[in-house]
This record gives structure tokens, C-alpha cells and sequence, in this order.
């Protein structure tokens, strides 16, 4: 089924405002879960639309938070979302970090009582649109060993860096610190597919192919893969995120995370709040003239660009690219949703009494 | 050869004061490279030290830099290095850095116009000294080539993260962003052993477990190996690094960075100065009281410390664990050094008529 960006937005507003959103609150969800949609990451999108729904249904969600700052400095601060939705809960804390960036050159926030907050990209790009470097940052359930264990200690733990250009569009690395990301393993999984070696380990540590492994007890592996290969990088990686974003607002960290499917209870003996991110914004006049910063990242994007190339038919992709493509192709064609998810949104609409897609 | 921690410094010292260094800087360059020596991480420490000299015989280092603030807001700045060693540059840098945060809550520092500055570890320390978090990140020589290229185009990049803990020693993530750092190839090569598929690649683009690859146009491959798991994250890493360190700057970036190697010389068509670094640090209370914070950072590495392992020999590694067990076992029993290195250090203080080792 193909839908337009418009119809898509209406029905996910309604969705939130069935909840008990404010307005406000219900236009920026909806607004965060299209980008990812429009930008062609459709495993965080409106596919996620109905779990979110269950934690509210769970009183996990709190659908009118009194989001706040608890603690500060001038270009620090943490922020308690108030266990709000974290597609409202990041944006308030990357405008924060922005103020203070606005003002000092460059501001922080670490976040805790949060749920999931979208894509990563999407609050990064927020510090851009005003000539900024953004940062962001997100812990999650934990589905990740780290190198020599086989217990699900990390989430797949995000995260982004967005960097304004000039001629060209923002590049902008937003990457699981997992070797694969969940949604990946998904897709297998829908279409009856092996994923590679590399990806994913059984309950006692040795690789498979079987993308259903982390239901009997499997679990993902970090960025690398095994320890030749670098895996205790994608394991520190995962560690900052969790730290920057849990350890240092309060947040629950590591094996305590929360999880985000509403049938898994959150761990009995947490040991903060919620879950963490970690959103920051640098301007880049604080650095140096942004034009100057813009020119000359043109000139990287243009030389990676025309980087030797191992097969002809396939240069090197800028990272930030496929999904400015996607957006363009979909602003165009509409959104194609699998018959999964629109079942799903519908089920949604039945359940609220509202039109269905 | 085995010599003592002081008699290291003191040779290391003394060839820095002979090509002119002042005397506090050199003493601050043979802390740098000492401290890598005494954290086990061989490759960057006096090994490199006749490479450093090299650089000066070519006229480019500075042994008399006046390094300066070129640009700045309340929290960020440009640096300019003056062509000095990166061993100085970069912690003027960070005391940049942390004299901003202990005013404003963080400060980030972009450099330019510098050279190879040791181990990130180093730098990021010096933060963590005083209850900040620590950021330390270079651009390097080009020796990667990013997904689907066979173009060395970016440095190994490191990225180095450390976090002040409690009862543990500081959590410290210092990684080059490619699968292997190239000291470990240096390793190969002297041992005469092939390295595992997914470090390098040949000038065509295929695995190649031969580690003299990159002497006939081969190149690293970024943190991630091929793009199934993961290659174009390593290279997005490396990128973040890149524009933090050069492109904000306005030192060379990619593949015009100088290389380290003085038989080389640099590019004719520079795009910046020097090297690029970015250093940052963010001060622990600007988020939550420094003891909170520690003692959760104690309770996450407890928790991962006793994580379920795969083999029950190989516990899980806390980042920054291994080296901080070097720098005990050096202390007590002296640093090691290879025949190769011995030779090149005793070359050199015949050079400068200094006393050998």
C-alpha cells in the first residue's frame, strides 16, 4: 500500500491525540516518526507507531509530561522527561542544548525518564538548520553482548553526528554502534532469510545465521563483530552512548534498561529513571567562519565522492545520502507501508475510532 | 632490552631539548610518549620518537611553536599549533578545554596547523584529572579507504572517550575507527604472519591477509570490514573525526593530511594546515553531583565485570582495563623495548651526541 506524507502525518496526529497529546505534542510525534518514514528508515517509523501505544496502554507512556530542566549549568544540563514520549522529550532537550550553544557556543543534555525518542537524526538536524553541529545520543533495551559475553548488556545504542554543507545536503552518520541494527534482523525474519555471520550470536556465544536466535536467548553483536575484528570498539562505542546518556542524567543503564516492547516488563530493581539520550549542539561560527566550514566541506564530499571506486557501478556513498534520496522519491511516490504495519495502524484506528489508512 | 620508567623519560627528554624544544615542552612531549610506553601501547610511544626527529630534520615540526588561540566563543575555539609537535599542541588544546568548562560547563577545542599527538588517552586524561569527561580525536595519515573504495582517503582516526570513575580506574575507549590499528600490521610484518581477513585489502579492492599490502597500494579497511557488517560506520566515524579535527579547523583533511613518515612528502596542493585534533571536556556536576555519578559508573562497570561469559577464562574487559594493568606491571617491572627500537633510540643519541640507552 502507497500513502501520501499528508495522509500518513494525519493519521499518526490522530493517533497521539487519541492518547491524550496536546496538540503540540501530538504534531511534533508525528512529525518525528514521518521523517524516518519519509527518509526511508522504515523500522522507525509509523511501523512503531503501535508500540508506543501499548507502553501508554501500559501507563509506561505519559502522554502530557512536564518535561524539565533539574539540573544546569550555562552549556549543561540534564533534563526529566517525566517518562513523556521521547519523540517530544528529545526536542525539548535539543532545543535546550541549542539556546545554550546560541548563547555560550556550544550546549549539552543529558536526558533521563525518557522513552524512545525516533531516529537519532532527527534531533541532530534540528542544531543544523541553524548552522550548527548536532549530536545525538540513545541507550535502549538491552539486546547487545559485550565481546566475550553472551548476555544482552547494551542496546543498539545510536549514534549521530550532523554537519551543515553548503551546495550539498547535511551530511549526517546516523548509525547503530551494533554490527547490524534490530531492524535489520527483522526484515530476515519476515522474508524466511539467513543473515550473515557477524551479526548475531546463539545463548552460548557461537555465531549463527538463524535471525530468530535472540529469541532463545541470542543476542546481537557490537560493531566488529568478534574481537579480531575490532568488536570491543563497537562495545566501547555502545558504552559511551549508554554513559553520556544514562550514568550521567540517571537514567537506567546497561541490563536495566527498559524495553520497549510493552510485554517484557521493565527490570524490578532499576537503577534510575526511564531511559537516557544525550543531545548537543556546537556552533560552527564557533570555530570558525561558517562559510568558510561549509566551502570546505563541500570540497571533502566532493573528493570522497569521486574516490576511487573498487567496482565502477558503485561509488562511495556520502553518509546521509540514500536517505535524502529516499525523501525526495517519497515526497514524490508516497510512502510504501508493508501489509504488516498497515494492519497494525488499522487495528490502531478500530481501537480509537478513528478512519483507518 | 628492559629499562626503567625514568631512564626512558630521561633519554626521551633530552632528545627533545636537543632539537631545541624548551625545557617545559620537552618534558611534556617525553610525558606523552612515555605514558603510552608505560600504558603497553608500544606503537605510539618512544617508538615513534625517531619519527618525530625526522619530521624536525625536514622543517616540519617546530620545536619553537607559538600556539594560539585563533578564534573563540565562552565554550569553543580554534587553535592554531604553528607547526609544533602534537604532543604540546594538544594539551594546550585541552587546557583550553577545561579551563572553559570550569567557567561554563564544557569546552571544545578544534586545532590546527598541528602534528601527531601521541596517544588520545592522554589528553582525555587530563580531564578526567579533574572530574570532567574527556574528548580526544585526531586526523592522521591517509591509509583507509571507505566502503566500496580503494583509495586511501582518511586516516585510522582515533576516537577517545574517558570517563572519571570511583573505586575503578577511569573508563577510558581510546580506538583508531579502522578494523586494525596500523601498528598492529607493523607487528605482522616483523613476525613474518599473515593478518586476518578484514584488516586490509589490495590495491584492487580484495581481502588480502598479506600484511605488506599497503607498500603496493592497498589500504585499511574501516572499523566494520566490508558493508555487510557494518564498514560504512567505521568510515562514518572516521569522517566525524575528520571534520572535527580539520574541517572546523581549517587544517588538511582526508586524503591531503600530511603523512607522519618523512620520507613522504606532504601533498602540493594543501586544502589546510598541518594536522587536525579536536579536543573537549564537559565537567561531571554540570549534569549531576560528581559522587552520583561515580558511583553508578562504579555499579555499571561492576555489572559488566561479572557479565555472563562465553568462555569461562575470558572475562568481559572494562575499555582502558588492559592498559592501566600495563602501566602496574610496567611500573614495578620496567618497559621492554624491541631490538628495532633500541637501535633507531640509540641511532638518535648518537645523532644529537647524547648517552645511549
Amino acid at each position: 500500500m502507497i500513502v501520501t506524507e499528508t495522509q500518513l502525518r494525519q493519521f499518526t496526529h490522530n493517533i497521539f491525540l487519541a492518547i491524550g497529546c496536546s496538540e503540540g505534542h501530538a504534531r511534533l510525534s508525528a512529525d518525528v516518526l514521518l521523517r524516518s518514514d519519509m527518509r526511508g528508515i522504515d523500522s522507525h517509523g509509523v511501523a512503531r507507531l503501535s508500540g508506543y501505544i501499548r507502553l501508554w496502554e501500559k501507563g509506561r507512556i505519559n502522554p502530557t509530561p512536564d518535561i524539565r530542566i533539574v539540573h544546569e549549568t550555562p552549556t549543561t544540563a540534564t533534563v526529566d522527561g517525566d517518562a513523556g514520549l521521547g519523540l517530544v522529550v528529545a526536542p525539548f532537550a535539543m532545543e535546550v542544548a541549542m539556546q545554550k550553544a546560541e548563547a555560550y557556543g556550544s550546549g549539552w543534555v543529558s536526558v533521563r525518564n525518557s522513552n524512545h525518542f525516533g531516529i537519532a537524526g532527527y534531533h541532530a538536524l534540528m542544531a543544523v538548520e541553524k548552522d550548527m553541529i548536532g549530536f545525538a545520543m540513545t541507550n535502549a533495551s538491552p539486546l547487545v553482548a559485550p565481546t566475550f559475553s553472551n548476555e544482552r548488556m547494551l542496546g543498539t545504542n545510536p549514534m549521530c553526528y550532523a554537519f551543515p554543507a553548503g551546495q550539498y545536503p547535511p551530511l549526517i552518520i546516523d548509525m547503530a554502534t551494533s554490527a547490524a541494527a534490530n531492524g535489520k534482523l527483522e526484515i530476515a525474519q519476515r522474508g524466511g532469510k539467513q543473515v550473515p555471520e557477524g551479526w548475531i550470536q546463539d545463548a552460548k556465544g557461537n555465531y549463527t545465521t538463524d535471525p530468530h536466535a535472540l529469541k532463545t536467548g541470542g543476542s546481537l553483536l557490537p560493531l566488529g563483530s568478534d574481537r579480531e575484528h575490532g568488536s570491543h570498539k563497537g562495545f566501547g562505542l555502545s558504552a559511551t552512548v549508554d554513559i553520556l546518556s544514562a550514568v550521567l542524567s540517571g537514567a537506567n543503564y546497561g541490563p536495566w534498561v527498559p524495553p520497549f516492547v510493552a510485554f517484557l516488563d521493565p527490570p524490578t530493581d532499576p537503577v534510575g529513571q526511564g531511559i537516557g539520550h544525550f543531545l548537543g549542539a556546537m556552533r560552527v561560527d564557533g570555530f570558525r567562519p561558517v562559510q568558510d566550514f561549509k566551502d570546505n566541506l563541500d570540497n571533502w564530499i566532493s573528493r570522497f565522492k569521486s574516490a576511487s571506486t573498487i567496482n565502477p557501478d558503485q561509488k562511495v556513498i556520502i553518509p546521509g545520502e540514500p536517505e535524502l534520496e529516499a525523501e525526495i522519491d517519497r515526497r514524490q511516490n508516497g510512502i510504501p507501508l508493508v501489509d504488516a504495519v498497515v494492519k497494525d495502524l488499522n487495528e490502531l484506528a478500530v481501537r480509537f475510532g478513528l478512519k483507518g489508512l
